[in-house]
């Protein structure tokens, strides 16, 4: 059998808000479990300022070195929203009002307070040649560009966006994963660990330490695109471990 | 006035059970904060997986091209922690087990059960010519190497490093950011927001929409090294929305 091809994507996360620690992202958690599902591996993220020569920079690195390039962040109505100029740059073609865009604002903005103003129509801008992406919690569209996907930065919009892309992506084999949780300090069974990852080819094993109710214990994710493998690996993970004396828990703690 | 110098820090998250989704990073929000209070800003971030050639490479573009680079991830006792040895291939030194790291751990570890074990021991790996980072938390300590500041990725250990290292580091103006709230589609404000930073040049505004309890809202972010004129530029924005019929919220909303 030949190894089937790894679809990679990579993401970059813009705006300062991120960077200055006012705010926590949400949106790296929920690009990356989307993708899995659609067999892309997110290799990859960036979170850079509202600069337009940082973000187009990042765009032309990214989109070149995966299948996939998504952008969250920067598609709002106000100045600081940029992510439209600075990929407009990225691909060097001027910035448009989409027609269909346009269409999809003065539908969603008729009989609501205000109206489309010119600050909304901004959200109607994309860079010449884009396809849109459906938004179907707040009326302005997501932006497709070649295989780059702008989405929002407000995560339930992002979401929404993501959502209205499931099944349209090409991919291969998502990941399986297979948790086993111990009460035990990593430390004592990093030896089990790496023999049993060396014994699976095709799996790698993360362990992943915490500190609850005063005790110490690790979570073992035992991931592979092979599905019954990770299984495999996961059962005899937790043989080793009832061997050791630990009571190991499937699922995880 | 000269402009004082801008120091910036970038920021490498290593991590797997990140890209995969599996955990929510809190690191950068913390490493973000605790950046600015010693006036250096995080000016980019990179999340890349666990692979000792992806990290090397992504640690040698970003401490050229910064005062400082941090790192969280990948320092633990077991097989999957590979930050040192990509740090060591990074620099291109040997990775030697650090005298006073030992001895750290070996006093971190008497009396408690096991001791200092083989595996507990790979802790005291060090890149060749790397300074110690105390680790108030867990005794395991990170490493400085040159400008690179290498955290424990789990983050109440990452913020006791950072707390260690509090005071220690050379930087320049923190950003003083003042928050005004207001109930205002941001859209309809968005010709008053550039005007007012356009009107006060040396501060940055951002716009953080929200919805929350049935109603739009939004938050503005001013930001500055100079922070009186943080402040005046708060104050012309809070009259100005005052003056647009908005009840605008000092501290946000």
């Amino acid at each position: 059998m030949t190894a089937p091809r790894t679809w990679t994507a990579a993401l970059a996360v813009i705006g300062d808000e991120i960077l200055s620690g006012r705010t926590q992202d949400k949106n790296v958690a929920q690009v990356a479990l989307w993708l899995n599902q659609h067999g892309i591996r997110l290799a990859e993220v960036r979170i850079v300022p509202d600069d337009i020569g940082r973000i187009a920079e990042t765009v032309n690195e990214l989109r070149a070195a995966h299948d996939y390039l998504f952008t969250t962040g920067g598609i709002g109505p106000t100045h600081d929203d940029i992510t439209v100029d600075a990929m407009a740059a990225a691909f060097g073609v001027p910035v448009i009002v989409h027609p269909e865009a346009r269409k999809i604002l003065e539908d969603y903005y008729r009989g609501r307070p205000g109206g489309l103003t010119e600050a909304r129509l901004r959200m109607a801008r994309t860079p010449q040649g884009a396809e849109l992406i459906s938004n179907p919690s707040s009326g302005a569209p997501g932006v497709r560009m070649g295989n780059v996907f702008i989405l929002a930065g407000v995560p339930y919009i992002a979401a929404s966006m993501l959502e209205a892309l499931t099944g349209k992506l090409e991919g291969g084999l998502p990941i399986v994963s297979v948790t086993v949780g111990a009460r035990a300090p990593e430390s004592d069974v990093a030896d089990l660990l790496r023999e049993t990852e060396e014994a699976n080819p095709g799996v790698a094993i993360g362990s992943y330490p915490f500190f609850k109710d005063g005790r110490y214990g690790a979570n073992f994710v035992i991931r592979s695109e092979d599905g019954q493998l990770a299984k495999r690996t996961g059962d005899e993970l937790s043989t080793k471990l009832r061997e050791a004396g630990y009571d190991p828990v499937e699922g995880g703690l």
